[in-house]
């Protein structure tokens, strides 16, 4: 038993209040146990430059934790003048998760900025904003969806992400930040309704993993992600009714 | 009547949640009417190098915005690279009105950090962080008055904060955002308990004002801080008994 | 009697020479005591992009001191790459402060850039701007008007300010920079000629004060002011004719 | 067959110059086909400040492309001001890498750092700097190893890197610039000589991808790591003997 | 005699590969000795703002050294985040110079950037560059000369750069490291084919020079560059014929 | 003759205003005609982290130019974030000739920081900066005389700045503005009171310039700077009277 009380494959208790902020097309404050994000989608009518005059939407994501989400304080970036590498990473990661099962083409020439701002950390920050900022993105676009009329919906599938790791040879999902610090190896795992994967992170900075542990991780993350889907339709209710190609 | 239905020197409706961060040494989650700040303060045993040596402490405060708590989105300030003017006035502010009814001296080396994270903006976003940043402050060095034996306690009084501003010859306390872009003068108050002025900031960009509608402001918005001051108070309970000057 | 000989509600010599720079459309070196700014004035045909299209103008400032305008050198705010708290507080008040006087629709699609040059440093630096800014603005809209033929004239009123504090009890005018350090309440006041306040900043950080307090400062203030705006007509002479609403 | 001429399970041309830099205290010229880039290993008597005072040593990599390593010209990074989000990734990915098979403890408080500067770029410039810096590393630790002696060799096994891909259903090794640009999925994966992973990062983008997908690839790699792995061993000769645990 | 033991008067081995770089329009390999830069220049139809629409063209550079380029290891200035004083001074001079034998008007509404990387550098890396990147621009107009009919050719003489310094009274050619930091004086020049000087940059911070030794050193650059440019001449065979004005 | 009338070797009217800064150690406003620069020198009592524990000085300098100095206004260059090329070259070189006429040995661990501010400038502000420049230095040198035993004193020449050009076929001293617009080349001389090189910079990005070219401009300038030193000496007085190795 893990030192929450959990089953190794358990995840913590979720939690999602839709639409918290009056100003935001969607958004969405999830919370995973000790984790709390808030996740607000805007959407915008341009395109980057870079898509300009192909028909086509973007999706893009910004990502941040407040100073004291964390145990110790930490610096923020707008004092540091600049974006630490790993927010960088992360949020160049929710951006590309979320396109994977957006069909820009559908979407038209719109841009929705998810906004993933961590309000208390406690491990898998980066998988619970995936999670969350999918559902944000979802009431973004099922309320503009009663003004644009689109010929396909633009959202093809369900998405959801989970941590998972090992730590004394046992596979742990969802793991908090006290079990992160200890993991041997940790990975991300990012699922589409459908039960195919959009991104498949693994790293064993402490230790280098076997094939058979890959495989034990993937089937864990895979389990929690279905559950996931699970509280993101819930949560969605009629907002989630068109969303295409679920496998459940 | 204003068109939220209050009286002219009415306050919005005052929500506080002391506590909500579990890794800070004092938080608060304030509303003011849609306004919604987090106010977290952490406590480190250092002060800044200008300070060094001198057997007293310092308090600093950072104030930002997140993007979307406004009605459109704004740019990440640690995207653009650096602070706006606007929230280096801000932090500014909230440190110096702060630092006027802290004894320095009591407090020893240590810094108090006070981060105010505006999660939903709906104008009196300033006067609601130092108003929220004083309770948080003060549950934090209550925190540690318990390890540290304070010969005097380091708060010497209470503070709080308000904006009044004058429309079409009225003078409204505690303006909303709509109600900010439609007013010709636009003043910031900070008082303490005992009833003195910490900060008085008003501006006449608009349309310069007289004497007599600055003394309007003053009284209007002294009868909104004590009314504030009560509500911290409330919030404080215990921990509260120990700050210095209350004039009620 | 103050250190430098002064009574309390005096100013210190005030001296203005005008259109001191070949290539500014207007400029002003302006002298309070110690106490040294150059001011320029430059006009541009166009607006910043968010006044675009509305067929009115824009007043903009910037602020700097010389590294060595001071008693210990500063750093340049270029070699450390971004602007202080401090510059920005003052530039964005310099701005604001003539906009308060300028009838922007009367300007027509053009932009004012005032530049605030602090050659030395001995207190009331940013109220010196002030006063030497509304100078250099109003010899660049004198010199356009023989070009441009303004239907009403963009300047409503004269503009001053002035520093006030209180030391030992004493309300004292136009602080240097030994009493500036000792006073325990500091204030800034702008007025225009016709006795009205465009801002009012007090701020105790070493001490709250009272509404007595506030009232003697603001009294003081007034007188110095007025006498200020005398020195800016002389100045000005014949290029000052057609600036309205002046009381006195 | 592909474009080149290839077998999907071809490796491209690898040419490995040992040494190429006269200052550096390891380096290696790499090319996989036409992509070609300089590694170079700095040895410093010292670890960055976080690292302080533990005895053990410290991994570094920075990561760079000349501005015309690619078809069209990109932006140097130092005349943009700041690191892209891309560039960050990579370099942490680098360092991440090696460090999981260097025994810090055994390298004593020294730090290495590894720069791949990207001389000319057609694909897998990330995978082949991983490569490339294992050498330079090996080379210099190597080479220090005559004047320090190590109880314990610091490098506990061979590391390499290599991308696969999926291409209209077949699996693709060592994917260069137009191959990756057709791939639906991406994958990189970092192997170390007793056939454990230290990395794997799968990305479908453009099209989520399954678990037998994932399998294919995982095996693809593995084959292409080990002969890259025996190129390091040739290259290296003597400087490569006491590198511990490989598996062939 | 020096200590690599050439004549005071010798250029160090010089070694010229054309086109190393398959992106590029014009690139070159250069080696003086150890001191080895790759300049490329890339062609972009379009040019700076402030030349828009005068019918003429630009040639503009960049300069950098690789972080091991040198002895010790620099930081790169993409990491500090801004560029050096030196390496601003370089690229300014670099383009000055190339300017100064190109026919703006003749090479019309195009851009040539010349990138001028350091991979080694023993001394002489700015008049390397020099030297270098007018080949590589000198291949990439010849390149271009096959599509764009220039009615007159837009390069019209050569030009080479080199070093010259004093040390114990002896004028030297060409200054590997260790003699550059041993000179009391030290110059740049840089001459075209038909023998004028484009550039002249001494420097005697050690110790000021007389106007003969000046000419000593003018002497002796002036031989150091007909080399240079004979070598020019060899490495672009054809794609050399029509640059104008040479005097041998 | 030129168009304000004067001869070809002829320098605009200088004046110099010694110690106008009541900050300072030293100071001087220095004008050549219409070109007018503030110079102050700030003595510290330490040394840059690369020259400590020699027991040497340093000697720094840093340039600038007020917004509207110039005909149309520059924006500054601590809004834009960074300096440019421009700045950086001037101030390293006025450092740099400075340092050639200090004995560092003989002036202890002191750095002496030049500021050169441009009020108005009218071309040669580099080299009448470093004219300037000195001035300031030697006033500040000697006033800390009267505290510190120099042995030796640190200063051992004099040393003045000029430009020169050519104009059709003409070799004007000291260019201002207009004329440096049209010369065909342009070179800065730095030379010291006994008759020496410290700086030549000639730069023809118009047009390359003969060796007899270089040498009429070489000889014009030195006249121009020795009249230059006659007025330091003059405006210095007794504090110029221990400064070693004048010719004159």
């Amino acid at each position: 038993m893990r030192t929450d009380g959990r089953q190794f494959n358990q995840l913590r208790p979720v939690n999602m209040t839709i639409n918290p902020n009056k100003h935001a097309e969607g958004s969405l404050w999830i919370e995973m146990g000790d984790t709390k994000v808030l996740c607000t989608a805007t959407v915008e009518d341009r395109v980057p430059p870079f898509m300009k005059g192909q028909g086509k939407g973007w999706i893009n994501a910004e990502y941040s934790m407040l100073p004291r989400a964390t145990q110790t304080r930490n610096q923020r970036e707008s004092a540091r003048g600049k974006l630490t590498g790993r927010t960088m990473e992360i949020q160049r990661l929710i951006g590309r998760a979320l396109r994977s099962i957006v069909d820009l083409q559908a979407l038209g020439e719109r841009t929705i900025m998810l906004d993933c701002d961590v309000i208390q950390a406690d491990g898998g920050t980066r998988t619970t904003s995936i999670t969350g900022a999918f559902v944000a993105m979802a009431l973004a676009i099922h309320k503009i969806s009663h003004q644009v009329q689109f010929t396909r919906y633009p959202i093809t599938d369900y998405l959801a992400s989970v941590s998972v790791g090992i730590n004394q040879d046992t596979t742990l999902l969802d793991l908090n930040y006290e079990e992160d610090s200890k993991a041997k190896v940790d990975m991300n795992v990012v699922m589409t309704g459908s039960g195919k994967f959009v991104e498949v992170q693994g790293t064993g900075e402490e230790a280098p993993f076997t094939r058979l542990e890959l495989n034990s991780m993937l089937e864990t993350a895979e389990t929690g992600i279905y559950e996931l889907i699970a509280r993101q339709k819930e949560a969605l209710g009629e907002a989630g009714l068109r969303i295409g190609g679920t496998k459940s």
